[in-house]
């Protein structure tokens, strides 16, 4: 029987798919998983791929199964499992042998892997894959870290199986040892905080403006052939117009708002932190979903604050409407702008030299935050932004346009009472990123009267102190 | 000669006017630093205090001078030093000896010195003090973590040295290990998110206001009269109407505004997150100084973006300054309902039954954040408060009088291009907190379509699904 081409571990709903994907390729797949029973039935469902598909009982077998040097998969819960899947795996593979984590790794771990199994004959790839289910299925976006000659071997099969961006494909060598999971991570922050803007938006209107699941369903609808067009707005629109089979009702209105969160939202907000570099966006988002998981409390502090609500936000509907589109494309690109700027940061630090335009351009399709804006930004990296987001000359002229509209919205909606955490501090970033002379004199003020922290003078080197003296703080 | 009761090493400006404050209240203190000649000069400066001060030059020579069992304050400089200095210590120090680090470590480093003491014979105390140099001089706030009996041990002097709120002593024994240094953190991540709040409105009123510092100091110290009263507030005022002797201008308009920042306001926002707990004001005053540092990007920005500027607010100044003051109140509540929600979320987490009350009255006096609304907080968490302070009954009262003052000072800042990032973040975090009914259902629905994630029915058990079934997310 003729060898596979490559291997994978862990047939869950991401593991299957992907395997799929790549046997629909042409790239005949070995596959096991520790439970029989799966194995046995990801073989009965691969239908027409059945060929391509190679069903294996044990690590030996699958290694046995693989032509070498083999490329193996592991798409496994993240954490411990990987480690103990490595370590199985160091038992029969051999020299030359690459082992890929697909899942959603902390990147240090995978940077930690990385180098644990440097100099053992192994390679080890740490691959970001976004896109949900279908996307493993259909074409996913691949973010890779690890040497470049690993992969270069599998560069083709990685990129055959990615989505396609009018043709260019969604995979790309970003950089060594975490840089492919880092990016997924921030990939994934920004997403928290995109959705987030979103739901504020669908907020101001189901309780600014009175207006029910249907009709929001068509404004995102409509805002999805504009600017905003992008797979979020999408479905946005899709589970917007959605009804409940059960009740009748709009499934949006039966859904308890009480939202989880995986690791990747916490560790951009963690990471930013490190790095010293703003990520209040997406911190704002991980925030709302930790709020939104104590809703006992929130209920009873609803009852104590005796039911303030959200007062009802008048004017002129069309241009209100508008101004909410604009808010939510200018909150977007701060919030991109920052997720990028983390990754700036991250680069320098970890000496991985992140290819900024190809990141944008490996978002464009395949994955969760695919958007038209995302072109742009690829555009924008591409010709050389690199400071900021917010200064690249196509986004000042889109957040030249789009600023007043923010404003306005954060400000109707903080009158209203309906929360805006991440729009709010999209504004507060940009508006403070855009401010030459800020505040934090004051602040140095502050610090050196009570500490001595000492402050700089404007056009002069050096520390200097106040005339408030030692004695002052009291 | 007699022998000393306790010893201290490290004579920079914190270590020195400590071990003056021990000696000033009857406690004969030895004395060691790494150079010699600091310790000359500690000893020729002591004045008055001469008779209580025993200079050593070695470790020998200060275990020696100290009546066993010996309590000695390490004041160096956080991080490896302390490592070093322990390590040390260990060579000539007996069992049942305390060493007790005073300075600002983070409380993951004092949880891991604690444990590699224990069975050492000697005992570790993890020790904050806060109230910079004055403070330490006349009366700091003392927060200590360590084993019960340790505490015992040093109460005395410590509770002497402490600064007093109505005669009651602001040092307190607040748990094991790292509990002291935990607590040390979080009261300076509300200190950031203290100084960023103030630095918001004396930006509404220097820029949206066109006030001058003269006549901003005015404002300060006339709040300073009411609810606002604070040691932060009244050096603001002290430091607005102060003049550089140099050019005879008003000192901030000297003060370059590039603030300089430490670790502990990054580490109240990191464990935040560990913990899984929103921190969103503290976050927002870390990254307000993180961007104030990148003067020469936020330069060229103003520059690209045709220096927008900040427009004028107009109105009823009194009706405005009114609303400015409720606004900074309404603020203040919020961070510091976040911060002591992080306190609470890390007291389970470690174990540390960490007393809430205590903690409110110790702050009353002696450190940076002391203020008439600690007292309310101290009376507020003494009554019973324990989910959040935004649900103790007379922090309802005082929110319900002032967040339409803070909605109406974030809705016009945001409009005139003020930045208010910790304002904005507070008033989203209560605004969400007091919702019953939040927007996390579209995030939840949006989560199932491209994840098939699963979300939860209101009024049922279980995981459900949306209609959109697999292969919606295309």
């Amino acid at each position: 029987m003729e060898k596979a081409e490559i291997g994978l571990i862990g047939l869950g709903t991401m593991g299957s798919n992907l395997a799929l994907n790549i046997a629909e390729h042409g790239h005949r797949i070995a596959v096991f998983n520790r439970t029989r029973a799966r194995t046995d039935a990801f073989v009965e469902n691969s239908g027409a791929l059945r060929d391509m598909v190679v069903p294996c009982y044990s690590l030996e077998e699958l290694a046995a199964a693989i032509r070498p040097p083999r490329p193996i998969i592991i798409m496994v819960l993240a954490g411990k499992p990987v480690d103990e899947q490595i370590e199985a795996l160091r038992g029969v593979l051999s020299d030359n042998d690459i082992v890929i984590d697909a899942g959603n790794a902390n990147f240090r771990d995978t940077m930690r892997r990385f180098s644990e199994l440097s100099g053992s004959g192994l390679t080890f790839i740490g691959m970001g894959v976004s896109g949900g289910e279908e996307g493993a299925r259909h074409g996913p976006s691949i973010m890779v870290g690890g040497t470049e000659d690993s992969w270069k071997r599998v560069e083709k099969v990685l990129t055959a199986i990615s989505a396609k961006f009018k043709e260019e494909p969604c995979a790309a060598w970003l950089g060594t040892d975490g840089a492919g999971h880092f990016v997924k991570t921030i990939h994934n922050g920004i997403e928290y905080a995109d959705m987030q803007m979103i739901a504020e938006i669908y907020g101001i209107l189901r309780d600014g403006l009175g207006m029910g699941p249907k009709e929001i369903a068509t404004v995102f609808s409509n805002w999805n052939k504009g600017r905003l067009n992008s797979y979020l707005i999408e479905i946005t629109a899709k589970v917007l117009a959605a009804d409940d089979p059960k009740t009748g009702k709009p499934v949006v209105d039966i859904i308890l708002d009480r939202a989880g969160q995986k690791g990747t939202g916490k560790w951009s907000v963690i990471e930013a932190q490190q790095l010293g570099i703003p990520a209040t966006a997406i911190e704002a988002a991980v925030a709302a979903r930790v709020l939104s998981s104590i809703k006992d409390e929130r209920q009873a502090a609803e009852k104590a604050y005796g039911n303030i609500g959200v007062t009802r936000i008048s004017g002129d509907k069309d241009g209100l409407l508008k101004d909410l589109e604009l808010a939510l494309f200018a909150g977007k690109i701060a919030a991109y702008a920052q997720g990028f700027a983390v990754m700036s940061g991250a680069s320098k630090e970890f000496n991985w030299n992140l290819p900024m335009p190809t990141i944008a351009k490996i978002w464009r399709a395949g994955c969760i935050i695919r958007s038209q804006m995302l072109d742009t930004m690829a555009e924008a990296f591409s010709g050389g932004a690199s400071t900021n987001l917010l200064m690249a000359p196509a986004f000042i002229s889109l957040m030249q346009e789009a600023h007043p509209s923010l404003r306005r919205v954060v400000a109707r909606a903080s009158e209203a009472g309906a929360p805006v955490p991440a729009l709010s501090s999209a504004l507060a970033y940009f508006d403070s990123y855009r401010q030459g002379r800020g505040t934090s004199n004051l602040i140095q003020a502050q610090r050196d009267f009570f500490g001595a922290h000492g402050f700089e003078r404007i056009g002069e080197q050096g520390a200097f102190h106040g005339p408030w003296g030692s004695g002052a703080a009291g």
